[in-house]
């Protein structure tokens, strides 16, 4: 019958515009569904759950062809008074299950009723995240076993789910199996099952009765901290973020020195594993304690982690990564029961682990991949994630390459003599007067310059302890435009005329950024450091660059903690990434967190993953003869200026003095040796 | 291009008849996989399985189409010289893998070397067995990893059964994964994986290298006695056979007990699911040592048992099942790793067990129905497992009911005076002459008769201690054909008259049929227990016939130990099972473990009981009211004589005297309560 000529009401649902004609009477909810409009429900219609929540549309009808003015919906019923009375409704909203269609109608789907709706990120430049949960919940009513009719209860579990449901081909957990009879019994037949619908199709939890909420975890398991965001799975909102150290540095400050732990006692990863399980159990009781639900309510956990931690979690030896040819055991993502990893939260609850990318570039940098879709971009992005390995990659819709290069600690203020962890006494930002030398700068704890006044006071607490990371980027690059080093990097022996901070240290001069307890001191071991982290990873970037014949890029994205904090301008500067306009380059924050929940909170984006990670082209650096070459090409501060056109437009560079080309010898020992390489 | 007109040698194999032309040197394995004919290798073509094996056919060439006579297989070659002295290949045969194609050739494949060959079954009226194994073995080499091509171990793992086997869309049981390193390592990559082809195809167990054999448990869990079948997974043969009592006795002698025992002791479920899962693992082991076959190699294991024992091996409260409605927990088939059984043999091996029928019709019924097939019957088949609970299933390919009947523990020769199991010592056949009343009988541990010479020598060492289930029935037959007792079974007392072996037993008589040390009589409250039993036993099966309005069946099977041992003439004679052809009377043996193996080798048999179970038609005779009819009717020996115009041909019936009818009362006293019944 065409909707026009049809007598019955005809009922459109905004923002779809999805429309049909129904009988008088009958419930919007039966009329949405019917027509496959996205409204979610738990309890299936029988006013419990509130979640599919509708407002009658006002607005022109006219041009959604209705034709009627009169009553379009039944009146608020005793039934939403009292869903109201007991868990509040807004002004004007229905519960789409008791409001029956009497005339024409426009109805309104608000954000939070549907199940697809999307949780919006709070950064410009990224994309909301789209809901679209693994696990869901479904109450249903379960028939009363009958000796006419020999069924058992699972059987009428089943039935249930497909009658109210249109649920098919379900499994049971067997773990769930022996608690059946007791929650089917102790709900009177009404239960709320959770369905975890990947590869098979499975109850993995219930509950007697009607249950509301279920949880997920998202995990990013770095090698010094672990941070977990525990989800609304049908919100997708964070209700908690948690974090703690990796226990597992009791066993070796960095990764390298992990895998050798394994290498000088075997079996040693298997205290690793245990360790890491154990915290991974206690972030999520931390975050379910602060975010008041139980770890009950846990059904799924979403782990990412760069390879060796990858290998240490899955209970993975980690050697093989430790040496060429850095086989990784498995790079495909893992999709197991939460118990198999030993990770106790609901009984049923299951765990998902992103796939790796390649024996360096690991399931974290998956997870940035897919929090920053380079695959859907038309420019060409790159994405680093830097750490003690920059996970790098570069590319758009058409191609991904990847890599990583051994950048070491130094971006982390290791191996730098003044250098020390983000924290309160920091030193993270700083300036030098071009005539004078004398610097400012500022302090983590304080919003003041040192040259402000009251900044003495807010830092009396914690002092000038050091200087983290994003300071000794920008104090270099800050050294280099004030000529206190020369394009090679060395401290200019005559600056010591200029000022009494250039002071000679045997054969090398260093820079008193500030004379206290302690001394902070820029040296030229310093200086060295931080050129071979960033030739490493301005190497390898250009290795990917290489790879796809490009001599710019369009669009970088700069993931993790150092990412966050960088100045970017300073970054560029010295040369670690290639040059961009800076309106381009932008934080990603905590990507790999922000990929994980991704993935927590949409199946379909654990598929678009996996499909993406195998069709990016992974380039081993270590057998990359060229790496060698763009290395040494990146030691000069900025290397090769003519490849900054952008950045030399807002940058007033120093004119590069020609001074002493960088002795390759040099260069190779004081490398940062993550790996044994195979040449 | 037409067969007939290409150059190319014709190759036909048998017994298959596929045929096809090939290049010249073509190897005979890689033409019947491109033919799809049925090959068995696990090496791949490597010369190290042996599993290939054909021989050139002789006969008649020229109806295949055959041209050419010359050679057509390449020589015997050195490799197949080196594998018969190893290993030893039968006159003529040759590998498949090594024999090229020179000519025109007709090759046989014979049964021995087919994946799907058939294992034969002893008895008579049985269809053998088809194999099709779920879980197979596949030997693999696999790549290096190679710094230039990034994939980790797990991804060359499945390239090569992707390349090498074209075995797609394989996961890896979770379980295995830590120690896939070790594994490839070990073997030089190359390695043996067991792909279990279920639901989720995955690998479930890897061995470094080549690995021959693995190997199924089929299990029958019954209430006194688990019985146990090893079997080799690719050749279906039984090579170890191992029982032992279930455990659970301590906790209860029937079924019924240990449900009691539960019911007083809220969670002693748990207690009897672990005694018998120890108990499984006790068997495995015992079988394994026996074949002299690794634990480890056990793949899969296949569970049946009736429904209370079906619960406490899955760890499942049986309470339900002790008690209107009988409510099973689940009926469905379960599939999960053995180890969710707390089951020790190969890590990855996997449990499956199958659906049951209804709350009194088990698994093992369910077995029985696998091994005795009557879904493929054209005749109307009865299959009864005779146990404390008969469970009966009526019909053939069209229809297909079920219920089960509470006989109690009569027919096992418990509540019966003299009664006893079947053990050395025990009356197993008895004769009476009807003149004198004297008996003469059989005794377990001697072939003679007890009025033969060199009867009591034989007898010596366990003397005459009872009488076991099968005797029971033909004593009070037997009775019955010699007058002793009436249509009603009441001990005729006239008869003291003629024999003092009738005696008087305050106000009942009893039967005297061996005067020793101990006395074995038959007791009126004896033949009134064996009255019950089988009342309850034809009154289920008159049930099932009413439903499929029929009066008469084609066919009888009859299952378990009971069915084994009893003649099944006197079983008829007392009524226990409907009129039928003697000469389509069968013990169907051990049925239900028959089932668990079918199952075991079979993945397609799995898919099929569980969809025959589906549809079978489940009787609750608690709830029917013609149930306690047919029972009243039934009590008489033999009941209604006219039903039995069959047996009446060849078995001289006394003439019926019109006794007094049995009292509905004592009846509904007297009957075993093993369920508390709601009307």
């Amino acid at each position: 019958m065409n909707q026009a000529t049809d007598k019955r009401p005809l009922v459109v649902f905004t923002p779809s515009g999805k429309r049909g004609n129904f009988e008088v009477g009958t419930p919007v909810l039966e009329a949405a569904r019917a027509l496959g409009v996205d409204i979610d429900s738990v309890c299936g219609g029988r006013a419990i759950c509130g979640r599919c929540q509708i407002t009658l549309s006002e607005g022109d009808f006219a041009k959604h062809g209705i034709r009627s003015t009169g009553q379009s919906l039944s009146a608020f019923s005793k039934v939403e008074e009292r869903y109201d009375q007991k868990r509040g409704m807004k002004q004007g909203r229905r519960l789409s299950c008791q409001s029956k269609i009497l005339a024409d109608v426009v109805i309104d789907v608000p954000a939070s009723s549907q199940v697809h709706k999307q949780v919006v990120r709070k950064r410009a430049e990224a994309r909301d995240i789209d809901l679209n949960p693994v696990t869901r919940l479904y109450y249903i009513e379960v028939e009363e076993p009958d000796m006419h009719k020999a069924s058992s209860d699972l059987e009428r579990v089943m039935l249930a789910l497909k009658e109210q449901w249109d649920v098919h081909d379900v499994a049971l957990d067997f773990s769930l199996l022996a608690n059946l009879q007791i929650v089917l019994r102790k709900g009177g037949w009404k239960i709320t099952v959770a369905v975890h619908d990947r590869s098979l199709r499975s109850i993995i939890a219930m509950w007697p009765g009607f249950h509301d909420q279920v949880f997920g975890l998202a995990v990013d398991v770095g090698s010094t901290t672990i941070a977990a965001h525990l989800c609304n799975l049908s919100t997708g909102e964070v209700i908690a973020s948690a974090g703690l150290m990796n226990p597992q540095i009791r066993f070796g400050e960095d990764l390298m020195s992990r895998v050798s732990y394994v290498m000088m006692n075997p079996g040693g990863e298997k205290e690793m594993t245990a360790v890491v399980r154990e915290a991974l159990n206690e972030l999520g009781q931390t975050a379910a304690r602060e975010a008041d639900v139980a770890v009950d309510d846990i059904l799924e956990i979403v782990l990412v982690g760069n390879p060796v931690m990858h290998h240490l979690f899955l209970g993975l030896d980690p050697v093989e990564l430790g040496g060429a040819p850095f086989a990784l055991s498995t790079g495909l993502p893992v999709s197991c029961p939460a118990r198999e990893l030993g990770l106790e939260f609901n009984a049923g609850s299951r765990a998902y682990v992103l796939p790796c990318i390649a024996g360096h570039v690991g399931a974290d940098c998956a997870a940035v991949v897919l929090s920053e879709e380079p695959y859907l971009s038309d420019d060409i992005m790159l994405v680093v994630d830097v750490g003690t390995n920059a996970e790098i990659v570069l590319g758009n819709k058409d191609k991904l390459v990847a890599c990583s290069s051994p950048t070491g600690p130094a971006f982390e203020g290791a191996q730098i003599s003044s250098g020390q962890r983000a924290a309160p006494g920091a030193i993270e930002r700083i300036r030098i007067n071009k005539d004078t030398l004398e610097p400012r700068f500022k302090v983590i704890g304080s919003d003041l310059w040192s040259d402000e006044d009251g900044f003495a006071q807010e830092i009396e607490q914690s002092g000038i302890t050091g200087i983290c990371g994003s300071g000794i980027i920008e104090v270099v690059a800050e050294m280099y435009l004030a000529g206190i080093i020369d394009a090679d990097g060395l401290v200019v022996g005559a600056m010591t005329e200029k000022s009494s901070r250039i002071r000679q240290d045997g054969r090398t001069f260093s820079y008193l950024v500030h004379d206290g307890e302690p001394q902070v001191m820029v040296t030229q071991n310093d200086i060295r450091a931080i050129q071979l982290a960033k030739a490493a990873l301005y190497a390898g970037i250009q290795l990917l660059m290489d790879q796809l014949q490009i001599t710019s890029v369009d669009r970088i994205r700069l993931a993790g903690a150092f990412g966050s904090h960088i100045d970017v301008k300073y970054a560029m500067i010295l040369g670690l990434i290639p040059d961009c306009d800076l309106a381009n380059v932008h934080s990603a924050g905590n990507a790999a967190g922000t990929g994980a929940r991704i993935a927590l909170l949409n199946g379909d984006a654990r598929e678009k993953i996996e499909s993406v990670v195998r069709k990016i082209i992974k380039i081993e650096t270590a057998v990359e003869p060229k790496f060698q070459d763009h290395f040494v090409d990146a030691m000069a501060i900025p290397h090769k200026q003519h490849l900054f056109p952008l950045l030399s437009q807002i940058v007033d560079f120093p004119k590069v003095v020609p001074g002493k080309s960088v002795d390759p010898d040099t260069v190779s020992d004081g490398r940062p040796r993550r790996r044994r390489r195979k040449r």
